[in-house]
């Protein structure tokens, strides 16, 4: 007799599998205002564990923590020209503050350029003080329309990374370095999630940008999420705000800046690139819990579990112990498959009789019985071969569904049946994008023919990325 | 000839020591929506470094980390009645959202507890879900009228725990652990601050508490500054809110809730405790910079220091290596006292000839000659010391400036000259309470006989400790 499913099959309903996941693992539940979310521990310590591995890549990157202010002017936001345009449909205004109505309407922040830049100005006065590498972990509010739980959130939490530098060039490289060294590095190393590194076309550009770089994934779905971006904003910004330094020869000259966030967003990333019809699959260098060491019934395997725990702990694993006896085993079991527990260690009367436990991995699935003493020195190996499989996995299905395509309606009907396509940029065009964008298709990015990113959009040989996307 | 001073010194102007000293050691600026601020990268790396020994402590006792929105819909904070009457005049509200006129106002948080307890009473079903232990890092917004930076801002960042319990006593009992196990024994050992341990009158209780649990500190000046609260909540929000659960016998009760924060105020704190005219002093296990190695001048210094920030860093300690010798030494010397990092080392040409360093503590300051080699086995013990040196000060000044007085006029006159004073709360009395404030004075906490915790308003034998306060 076939199990009941846990979830709605991928194949069967892949936004319903997604919510299911959400909902039955205890990720995150929707908030009372429209598009936001409540972050349940569980899916907290995800992020927290992604936090902690990006801002040690963002400090070994040279750049400071620090923190600025929810509340924006609204004036500021009209500064930049395209900035406004960009984000004033999606503003949250608050108009009254300590019971009266504001002189001036304040825009909760749906980022943080502006306001930064506002500070710049003050703090930069002579090339000494370049370059200035700054980063936030903050919530920020962009209006939704048409929410997702982790993809589209009115509120979201991310980190903006903000930076002012002396040169185009110097601007251009650290914008490069963080898209490469940060973000690149941990979303294949930790993550394990393949991601392309390229270019957006103009219509896809951040609205003040004069060039950003993007992290493309593919999802289960073969849709794609934009995972992360880093931007050159190039004097836009330092002119609207008068950012100007004081250069070695003794002249007045703007800033070059940069900015660059990844969000929460990265958890559904996650859930979509990993998960499957049993639950999620967290990468075992991400997770929190690597291995939860499950007592199946007794009092000695309780005694059991809580030994073997203690010496995982103590070989540098990050360990649960599970020894809720007085909840049904089966129950217990599926709920750590359904949270994606990399690695289980089941030990019931028999195993004990017999010296071993059961190792169950999540990634790629199966049950062995192993010694107990052999544990310690097996189960990192274990765990990086879960790795690495999720990483393979990601890899291998993005290569097996990209197409290579020479006309506009093959790349369009490749990424409608659920697929990416791979066109001449000199084929497609801004007005093949437009025409795209009826479908909604999308330019995910820009690359070059050997996969790396252009220095420009009309650089000879460019191939544009085509999907529907989150 | 003396030297200007770098800050206005103490004595003259207390305030202005304060904001000069967040100036120049460039902790805080003023955000531009009034009463906000920007917490420039020293004084975040003080509330990081905060945030990861608080979080560790509360993890310790069992809670997790979640998110919850910063929206929240207006009516939720009228259902309980106390609450909504404390928090209304302060509150900011979005009228507008994505272009629109909003159907009902939001207001940004002023704190969680009728968010969380939307979704507690529908996580908590049976008394096997309690308790239930969360906490979360956040920013929330309280209009302010005299804001000053990190002690009165309108958005502060901090963490706020809030917990549902089966009983009244579990309830109470995890209140006062936190109390003391979390708050008390942060404030102590790490910050060395020293903190008095008490319970908040009924009128300087918590919006919707049936008991605050508060720690107090006096600040340079005499005056006092709550740095954290923690509350019994009884069933005040389960009530408003219906989170209610099925008992071991089948019946439905009311769970027991808690709710404690501590926030950004505790920077403040640590500048009023610990600075003097020189600038900072930031206590050793706190800092993130323990130790600055600062090379005087020339080619060998620069590589000398370097040789010794390495071997620093290697035995653990918190290093950073000072090697700008194109800026004056004096200039980065007068930076680092500011800044208040716990010890420098300097070297020189003539310390190279002699094989020594300069050993300067900045806790309790003086200068010494050191054998490079001794260093790294030394420092540990000079960083204990400072330690305990700041925490001993902060206690003599408590005690040296604390007055036993047996009037109400006479606990007036003692907290106006700048102090605190103790009177026997049967004495004191409400209407003594109110008469205080009048002057602007108020009562801190009250305690029992023997220094601890009273369990009632109204147990035998409890002193009121009064005080003007930040």
């Amino acid at each position: 007799m076939a199990k009941a499913p846990v979830l709605t099959p991928q194949s069967e309903d892949f936004p319903r599998w997604y919510q299911d996941l959400i909902n039955k693992a205890e990720l995150a539940d929707n908030g009372p205002v429209r598009g936001t979310m409540v972050i349940r521990p569980y899916g907290y310590g995800l992020w927290e564990r992604m936090q902690q591995e990006m801002d040690a890549r963002i400090k070994d990157a040279g750049a400071q923590n620090a923190y600025f202010p929810l509340f924006i002017p609204q004036s500021y936001l009209t500064r930049e020209a395209e900035h406004v345009e960009g984000f004033a449909p999606e503003l949250a205004v608050v108009t009254h503050g300590g019971g009266k109505e504001l002189e001036e309407p304040i825009v909760v922040r749906p980022t943080s350029e502006t306001i930064i830049n506002d500070y710049f100005s003050k703090w930069v006065q002579s090339y000494r003080d370049l370059p200035l590498l700054i980063n936030q972990w903050a919530n920020v509010v962009r209006w939704e329309m048409r929410p997702r739980v982790f993809l589209r959130t009115t509120e979201f939490l991310w980190q903006e990374g903000h930076t002012a530098h002396a040169t185009y060039e110097d601007a251009r490289d650290y914008a490069a370095h963080i898209h490469k060294n940060v973000y690149a590095d941990f979303m294949t190393n930790v993550l394990g999630i393949d991601v392309v590194l390229g270019r957006k076309t103009p219509r896809e550009r951040f609205a003040g940008a004069i060039n950003t770089l993007t992290l493309e994934a593919m999802m289960g779905d073969g849709k794609a999420l934009q995972m992360g971006t880093s931007h050159e904003l190039g004097t836009n910004f330092s002119k609207a705000f008068n950012t100007t330094y004081l250069s070695k020869e003794g002249k007045q000259e703007l800033a070059w800046q940069t900015s660059w966030g990844s969000s929460t967003r990265m958890v559904g990333g996650l859930i979509m690139s990993h998960g499957d019809d049993n639950g999620l699959r967290v990468p075992p260098r991400l997770a929190a819990v690597q291995v939860v060491v499950m007592a199946i019934k007794g009092d000695e395997a309780v005694a059991k579990v809580r030994e073997i725990g203690d010496r995982l702990k103590a070989a540098g694993l990050r360990v649960q112990v599970d020894d809720r006896t007085d909840t049904p085993f089966g129950r217990r079991a599926v709920d750590w498959e359904l949270k994606g527990v990399p690695v289980r260690i089941e030990v019931g009367p028999r195993d004990l009789e017999a010296g071993t436990a059961m190792l169950a991995r999540r990634i790629p699935g199966g049950k062995e019985p192993v010694r107990i003493e052999a544990l310690a020195e097996l189960l990192p190996k274990v765990l990086e071969e879960g790795q690495a499989q999720l990483l393979k996995e990601s890899r291998d299905r993005r290569e097996s569904r990209t197409t290579d395509v020479a006309t506009i309606e093959e790349a369009a009907e490749a990424a409608v049946a659920g697929g990416w396509a791979r066109i001449p940029w000199s084929t497609l065009g801004q007005d093949g994008e437009d025409q795209l964008a009826e479908q909604a298709v999308t330019v995910r990015c820009l690359v070059t023919e050997d996969g790396s990113v252009p220095e420009a959009d009309d650089a000879p040989g460019t191939v544009a990325i085509v999907a529907r996307a989150y």
